[in-house]
């Protein structure tokens, strides 16, 4: 497989994580998105949306949007689980999962970074002052909600844990104070032990 | 069941579709979000993200995150199907699906439009650029995406359909030109047709 990738697009990390903790074999297209190269009419004429990540599957098929690629991994390659067996568990662990993808990152990537301080002209503070806050907003309900001391959600690994790693990393590079939130600094250090999440970092 | 329900927060919505396309009991637990609820201390010890929806099932548990309770609600009702069986078609539902909920919908609600304005001090032209922006590279690509005619996605309604609604509800709220996205009004039209849509708006 193939995947067009940028090294700190949190976006790809997670799937770089998952295809590392599936065991796949996968080879890195880099798009350069400081050089809007997701923007150009070559990218665009793979992924409409010009967005990274986009994995591009054996058979040539490609399936764009970082949680599509890891449900059908999940689904595809159901070893080891990512997921839960039962229902309620599944639907939690999402809810975690969601409220990363959903809640946090869409507010503090690129795109929407350049919007504030190009396009609205505010100041570097300002935009920091913006990423920081979603940021909290996630991270305080995401600190009440996990339930595991090593993993997001209960003794198992799963796509909360892929989704949180790459969260964290840009949390620290954006240098948000993570003093309110030992219970996630905890489980991310844990995470990044493992092979799988240290070789997929930026 | 219970939903922690605001009329029009289109996360709720897709909520609601989905509930009334399974065919399923429920109640609403109406959350203002205009008098700020969702923020209060008896809606957080409920859901400490302080966002709606969230169901209550019948044995008490708690699923919040609107693609959390769809994908719950798929694994716990399968009939009628709102995703396709086959893996790599799944993947391209949910990736219409993220599409819309991931890129398009959590920049433009509620309380990012507040920051907007109350935080960053922009006018309500203002506002509505920033709302248009991320609408229309949104709908930019998914105009391109979509494969259907009646629905998002080949001949079968689907979990994107159920995101799709009230995105366009939003649109048409916040006024954007939707002349450029013929395929997407014509899917929205047909959808808007059908029972469970109609009876879940807002």
């Amino acid at each position: 497989m193939e995947l067009y990738d940028y090294q700190r697009s949190s976006a790809a990390f997670r799937v770089r994580i998952a295809l590392g903790l599936k065991g796949l074999e996968w080879q890195s297209l880099p798009v350069n998105l400081l050089e809007f190269e997701q923007r150009g009419d070559a990218y665009l004429a793979v992924n409409p949306q010009g967005l990274v990540p986009a994995l591009r599957l054996e058979d040539g098929a490609l399936v764009t949007q970082s949680l599509a690629i890891l449900e059908w991994l999940e689904e595809t390659h159901p070893e080891p689980a990512l997921l839960p067996a039962a229902s309620l568990d599944r639907a939690r662990v999402r809810a975690l999962m969601y409220a990363i993808a959903c809640d946090i990152h869409p507010l503090n990537n690129l795109r929407v970074l350049r919007y504030i301080t190009r396009e609205l002209g505010h100041s570097e503070d300002e935009k920091l002052a913006w990423y920081h806050h979603w940021l909290r907003q996630g991270f305080d309900a995401l600190e009440q909600q996990v339930t595991g001391e090593d993993y997001c959600y209960g003794g198992e690994l799963s796509l909360a844990d892929v989704c949180l790693v790459p969260q964290m990393f840009n949390a620290r590079r954006f240098e948000l104070d993570l003093a309110p939130y030992p219970r996630l600094v905890a489980i991310s250090r844990h995470l990044e032990s493992i092979q799988a999440f240290a070789s997929a970092a930026p």
